[in-house]
């Protein structure tokens, strides 16, 4: 324990090279917290997705300062088929050091794999992940999957559908004069502020909508690689209803 | 971070309530380490287990000293087949507080759960989860499996195939003059001393064979819920045929 | 580890009771940090000193949340003797449940306390205190100190003389046209903007003044229970002199 | 946190280059806890001091395993003056990597120093320090103490007395037949077994002894830099009033 997260405002949910390099300071002051690490979530928080100059430019940054750069890419696929570039492009192509490469979030159980990108930032990783409990029993069979999951494709047609899927329930959503989309859908997820009887509609119909996830006033709607188009005109038809 | 374990001889694998009750020391005073809680594991690590009996004295002397009592179940199903008895008796009738009931050694994919049998017990448990990664998205589709292991017995059937197996293991293995079993055989692991020519023609037919997984001196074979009769029959033969 | 601190922007250095009911959230819901405690310093970290009914505000909405209510003393005494209150005004009965009582700025060496105001909140401290290595040796010798230093008013006498000296040497840079007093001089502490040309006379006069202590502004000048007028007559005469 | 201890039984208090060999494993293999520093205490736990010999041969094996080699100096002083050798002699000389300088049992006030012999090792040192609230405010007058200290032998006289005293009160324990000395009296600290009487006895005169520090049998007397002559005849002649 002891790492110290320093958030950033950012614009829209991403943070820009020009904050960070404003934020990072005190180094081997003993009185400071010793900048490490910068990390960026692809796709980010908002859903949106870091542009390949945004990444290598906040990437420059942290290794002007020596930092190394970290991608947390639990909805990696979705970025990448967003951004229809290759995944070395997305990664150290554009200065990222280390990937945490999610398939959790994209059909496969329970299954991520950190990516060094440089050999000598390895370091202790395996007796971290022991001692912290994550190497697990039998943890061939979990990572048997990623196998599968980057074979013929199946990771990029899942993002795929999924960010399809998104970009449906995001048009039909956008039809209604008083629901506002509040960040651009770059992939499969797509925020919202609904009108609070539409919400009370929907909640009363089964679904279970709420404002609390992100910014306290947008809902968040997801769709993932098993989405049916159906769900989606489901939904829409039951907003429409209402 | 700062727990520290205190190791005890115990016999044959398997902790004492004598040698527990004589360990517990330095309560409340401020230079001592200060006991908290006593675990044990079941199968235990020689592949004996734990009598009804034996698990009660142990609680017994832990709750004397105001410890709690946690039962390592990692092959809770391999050790309940074996003594016959239900799972309410091998552990809270017989003074378990918490138990770690394992399923991922009888056939499940990274299924593990924790059961406090008092609820005074559960404390922060959630939120030290996720503080270190232990709330896995989708964590659902992980826990689904632990409703089907427990339905139709499934997890019975297969702990009891494993011991089945085990047990076949090492009634063939106790019948070379040059092949001690080092512990008595009570569920799904065999624990044997093999002369090094023996170590030597297993590897060489493919086998992986070493004698540093416990005591330096046997080598440990394990059967699982997926061993088949012919499996065992094979390496045996491999055996004979040295 | 694994505490995390939650920045409030606050107002000239002092955190409000509104900023801190609006930041509190999310107790009970296991994705985000839990809540634990409200800590102020007092004297804060512009120099500036909590009034009574600031720390009662802020303190009730610690305890509407259920939050425990910690005060920094560092410079307690200084603060003290800037309300002209008595120990008990400026803690408990100002809803303080836990203090940490600083002698160390104030003439003792190594020597501080924690105060817990309710028993209830001691828990393991001792054990705590112990495993990280706080728990010196002869820490009789060092406790001692404490006892001499509330004796005979030295703890009061010495801080109202750091004051005396702080307030004498802000009322001396403030005759200066071009020199900018950041904070109100409610303590020992004092902030101030300096022509830079003030800065690099002072500095090849001996002093050591740089602006990066607090908001990479201002220069940081303390005055200590063991200052000589003497010292600010020297200082605002070498400021004069340039 | 995560360090783990692994203690060895040792001889008379001291552990021993062979029984250190062979207690090293695991190295590299991500099941076993890695061996990362041999520490000795000198004066060891049981009063006894490790002979310049002793330390490199045990510092050899610590190095052949390419460990770090440290020695909790907490009674330096008092283990230099029995050995009659120079620091240098007992340290860096004898493969000792890093030290802890003590130097609060021997006169000082919370002072002690971490020496690094080897510059490499002092890593993030001051960082940890920082972090583990281990960078006092106003620290340069607790480590000044160590200045006077090392100067005209201070140290070193401090300790010849202390030890001279612990031989005295030794010596004058010996020549009771019912008091059995429980190690040789190398240093300042003498261990002894008493008849219960006895120590009702002194108990009743004011003195607190009792036989829980050690090994439960022992009662344990130190004599300190500042015990005077008078102090062990007064304690010698209450046992011999008994």
């Amino acid at each position: 324990g002891g790492g110290k997260l320093i958030p950033l405002n950012g614009v829209m949910g991403k943070i820009t090279a020009e904050e960070l390099d404003q934020s990072i300071g005190g180094k081997g002051i003993v009185h400071h917290t010793q900048p490490s690490s910068v990390s960026i979530t692809q796709v980010c928080e908002t859903g949106e997705v870091y542009q390949l100059d945004e990444i290598k430019k906040i990437s420059n940054i942290a290794h002007k300062h020596n930092l190394n750069m970290h991608m947390d890419g639990a909805r990696f696929a979705n970025a990448l088929v967003s951004l229809d570039v290759s995944p070395a492009e997305m990664t150290w192509k554009s200065g990222i050091d280390v990937l945490s490469f999610g398939a959790t979030k994209n059909g496969c159980l329970a299954a991520e794999a950190i990516i060094f990108f440089k050999k000598e930032l390895v370091g202790d990783i395996a007796f971290l992940m022991k001692r912290s409990g994550h190497l697990l029993s039998k943890m061939r069979f979990v990572s048997a999957q990623l196998d599968a999951y980057v074979t013929n494709d199946v990771w990029l047609r899942n993002a795929k559908h999924a960010n399809k899927m998104g970009k449906k329930l995001s048009d039909g959503l956008s039809k209604h004069n008083d629901i506002e989309i509040s960040y651009p859908t770059e992939a499969n997820e797509v925020f919202a502020k609904f009108p609070r009887e539409k919400i009370e509609h929907l909640n009363s119909e089964g679904y279970k909508m709420n404002e609390e996830e992100l910014d306290g006033k947008s809902v968040r709607l997801v769709a993932a690689w098993n989405t049916k188009d159906s769900d989606v005109d489901e939904l829409l038809n039951t907003i429409k209803a209402n």
